[in-house]
């Protein structure tokens, strides 16, 4: 009997490709011939380390990395690197530029206040209640990085294209936008993303990482928050999260092969956004909230005439068989998320759903 | 068809029960009926805190918790906790006694130097190249707490009665041995366990704290690092593991259910146990390497007459469907670990197996 499945526009965890979770599922017993679970293998197994060296040459192949960047796996989520962040980095002496575009900056920010780092918040859109991407920002030259949100779940805004930084490496959170377009990483010092919406289920962290960073590391950081840790022992110090590399591994795969890599899916990704944030700007009773040069292609935010009506929608949706619909608890609205692995097909469904409840509410 | 399943003697990541695997197959592309997968669902939906909810009620039952203690859900593994219990518990002018019986011991004691600390070594078994337990220690009563690792994977050690500690809490790593047996759980300050050998897959680590050592946490510890944190959270600062929580709320229903509690599974885990060790003993080809009182439950240590044989003996056992015999990479020799999941039936194959093999090269 064929799995009753629904559209998933969850903002983390988020839908991931069928084909993946089939895969997972058909294998679940017996993982590779092993006669065991891909959960009941040993790490140092030869089958694991197979999993870890093709999850990692094909991210290195999708990024179009060089040797000058390591690719590891942490646990703790985005949340773990605010703090990883500058305890790595900031050394007594050092300081960094951070950019406030919302609740995820503003976290990472407070992680290093709480370290007490010297950083300085050289630019925020808080003025706006973060609904743009700040533009033209002075950087201090002494900075020994700039950290930025590279995209906003929560406000629906995203950076267009990257600050101009000069010589000073940018430090990304992209939890939201990873692998959703081609990237130029040779501007970035680190970046990471928690894996659970382009990447994989939520229990790794994916860390990118320029090998010179790792020339900032002060003595006496504990061997589990010290990057050089994962970068020595390739992410295996001590047992990774197997069945969330995994999971990524085939995710990277479906990347890949099914989709054709970063430009293709960027192509998609666009339509997908393009088509929900016209039918959005056609209409008079939904409001897209993020201004229009900082919409993100992930998550499209917006509003409806009241919150009655929002509620509504939301719980219509869900018997329509469109989930996860509901804004972030903390700003309200309707946000929907369209990660790579929400088809364009599960975005006419929600068009055509929009159409129809607004013929009948508006 | 059915899977092609061995016996499975891993040290971790290790087996798991075998109705707990098929569960999470068999729902794996529509959970409880959202028409997504477990590892597709928002975190704060009700569908995932209805299962973070049984998980933490199950753990609580099986140990007989009271309201003093918390049941949190960590990431990073034991590794990160070895940071983690001094960065939190010993705040300037606190010391700690530690306990070094072997590797993952010696490990814990580094973390706390790192950071400056300050604890002191104890007592330690390494005169004997850690094959025992050490009995009647004098600890000093000024100290915070006393940091044990319950049962040694490496060495094949496990404490058979925790230590006379007086008024002063006990830390123990019990990764290895946690829900082998019934616990008197009113002697420990905190309890922590990655999950991978008798709870569930890699991924999670499983932290139980009674509440008053909260109090001696310190200002200005990173939120992640923190844990009031996961305390006041309900283990939700962020996105917890979600998949790997799901697995132990599975492995724990086995326990209660199919199991019916730990005093079963403990008298279970002892006849597995001594099977093995009997027919060691009865052995001159065999020889156990811990010592009598020391033995552990869970990870039976032995060497074969010499390496060739060992290594002959490993693969021998790979070809009769006997995975994981191989001995940690440090120490050679191999082991048998015998967790929960692993049946008195898989038991006697091995020792089917050990005899056979006996018979054909003693």
């Amino acid at each position: 009997m064929e799995a009753h499945r629904i559209n998933n526009f969850n903002p983390g965890p988020a839908a991931l490709p069928l084909a993946v979770l089939e895969e997972i599922q058909e294998n679940f017993l017996d993982f590779n011939g092993t006669g065991m679970s891909i959960i009941e293998i040993s790490h140092r197994s030869k089958e694991f380390e197979a999993v870890m060296m093709d999850t990692i040459a094909r991210i290195r192949r999708l990024l179009n990395l060089d040797d000058n960047f390591n690719v590891i796996f942490c646990q703790g989520g985005a949340s773990l690197q605010f703090c990883m962040v500058p305890m790595n980095f900031l050394a007594t002496g050092k300081s960094a530029d951070y950019v406030d575009t919302g609740t995820w900056s503003s976290k990472a920010i407070k992680e290093a206040q709480i370290l007490d780092k010297s950083i300085e918040v050289v630019s925020s859109s808080k003025d706006k209640n973060y609904a743009y991407i700040p533009q033209n920002i002075q950087f201090n030259n002494n900075a020994v990085y700039v950290h930025i949100t590279s995209n906003n779940t929560i406000k629906g805004t995203q950076w267009a294209s990257f600050p101009e930084t000069g010589a000073i490496p940018i430090v990304a959170d992209m939890s939201s936008d990873i692998m959703s377009r081609p990237l130029d990483v040779n501007r970035f010092g680190l970046i990471y993303a928690g894996a659970q919406k382009n990447v994989g289920p939520a229990g790794v962290c994916l860390v990118i990482l320029r090998k010179d960073m790792l020339e900032l590391i002060p003595e006496s950081i504990p061997t589990m928050l010290n990057y050089t840790t994962f970068s020595s022992k390739n992410s295996m110090f001590n047992t990774p999260p197997c069945f969330a590399i995994y999971t990524v591994q085939l995710v990277m795969k479906w990347l890949e092969e099914t989709i054709g890599g970063l430009e293709k899916m960027e192509v998609l990704n666009r339509k997908k956004a393009q088509r929900l944030y016209s039918f959005i700007d056609s209409s008079d009773f939904y409001q897209a909230t993020a201004e229009l040069d900082s919409r993100s292609l992930m998550n499209v935010t917006f509003r409806l005439p009241n919150e009655d009506l929002e509620k509504r929608f939301v719980q219509e949706a869900i018997n329509n068989d469109l989930g996860g619909l509901k804004g972030h608890r903390s700003v309200g609205g309707c946000r929907a998320s369209i990660y790579n692995a929400t088809t364009l097909q599960a975005v006419e469904a929600l068009v055509d759903f929009m159409a129809n409840f607004e013929k009948q509410n508006g």
